[in-house]
């Protein structure tokens, strides 16, 4: 597939990601960036701004787009008898790149165990997600499912907490689950968690907010309730120690 | 000035800003959104999806778009002489607007008391910012500023504790000041805060990322701070009850 930016391409260089082809722009002058490429023995052809635009669809190259091997997706059975507790982001038809992008850079930051997304009506792992996840996209497992209920049910069997985020909940994002597998559902941009996934969990949790609208964009939500997971990974490992 | 979007127009008509013209789509079919307008006794006019597109110059419109009077910005005394501990977000230069209208949308949900943008090198108020924010826009005081360095002179002598945020300092954003006034400064999308304006920060502090390219969005790091603040002042708050 082709993708385009320095971070998505170093990141794929450093997770020897399999290339077929790498275009720099004729005037590409980040030598360090050229240095870079050569330690890794990456060859690479010059080519126009025109034929960076026309290969990559967009003026948001940076001046390098790559064809390079398909990001792969995990299966699910990663998060199965795991030790530690795991921490797991499910996207409830997520239709804006730019939202998964950010999604995968705050996953990456606060190391969730993977995130979960649905095969339909869900944007897929493309070049934008990749160019806003700002390389994040090579370290976080994604893991795409055909039907997020049935998802839900393997995670149960697995012996995770699944919670939901609905703004109207009496419970909020201080009551998660703690020393336990959690897996937090987002739903899309305009209209939520559909009702069925929300049927299916254990807890439903919802973000504070104090005015008048009172709605978040989805990777501020997202990370936002990573970060509520961290905390308490965090105190449980003060805890421990 | 011309924006577009269910939510911005509705918020524009809760808060009373001045019409010029108001365009719905020929086939617009949101019976409850009509009877909105009729309750408030706002007139439009009826017109091809082409017409929109010309007038908003994005497909993005939701089948209306509206020509209004432009946001107004507050000035910096707003903030002088409060009682209440006062909560800013300061940009140092944010370019992109689905940035600044994501960082609105969660100040509007924080109850922020402004956000301090500079009048160069910066978005400003535009259609793509308020669409954003959901309309959210409307209900937190901006204020523009010539010079950050000296907005930030002026909100010490009003009593502010200046944060800067910054990847590579010791103190995290739990190390925040208490029962004070602060403004949290975040710096642009790629090169982050400028060294003059990081010199006369009160404070620098992190946001704790655990992984291997630990970069947060921009609007995602001012969400975790902004959230921060908050849960000072709910923490605040509790105590003083």
């Amino acid at each position: 597939m082709i993708v385009y930016g320095k971070n998505v391409i170093r990141e794929a260089i450093f997770a020897k990601r399999p290339f077929f082809a790498l275009y720099l722009d004729l005037k590409f002058n980040d030598d360090s960036f050229i240095q870079f490429l050569k330690d890794y023995h990456i060859r690479y052809e010059l080519v126009s701004k025109d034929e960076l635009f026309n290969l990559s669809k967009t003026k948001n190259h940076q001046g390098i787009v790559a064809n390079l091997k398909d990001y792969d997706y995990a299966p699910i059975e990663i998060l199965k008898d795991q030790k530690e507790f795991q921490k797991v982001i499910i996207l409830d038809s997520i239709e804006d790149p730019h939202n998964l992008g950010a999604i995968l850079r705050t996953a990456e930051a606060t190391q969730m165990s993977a995130i979960i997304i649905p095969k339909k009506q869900q944007v897929p792992l493309n070049a934008t997600v990749a160019k806003v996840s700002s390389g994040a996209i090579e370290h976080v497992p994604v893991i795409e499912v055909t039907n997020i209920n049935k998802a839900i049910e393997q995670l149960k069997s697995f012996g995770f907490w699944i919670v939901g985020t609905d703004g109207q909940t009496e419970h909020d994002y201080n009551d998660l689950p703690k020393n336990a597998h959690i897996a937090v559902i987002l739903g899309n941009e305009g209209s939520g968690m559909r009702p069925l996934v929300k049927k299916n969990c254990d807890l439903l949790v919802k973000i504070p907010m104090y005015g008048k609208i009172n709605s978040l964009n989805v990777s501020v939500a997202a990370a936002l309730m990573m970060y509520k997971m961290i905390d308490e990974w965090k105190m449980i490992m003060n805890f421990s120690i």
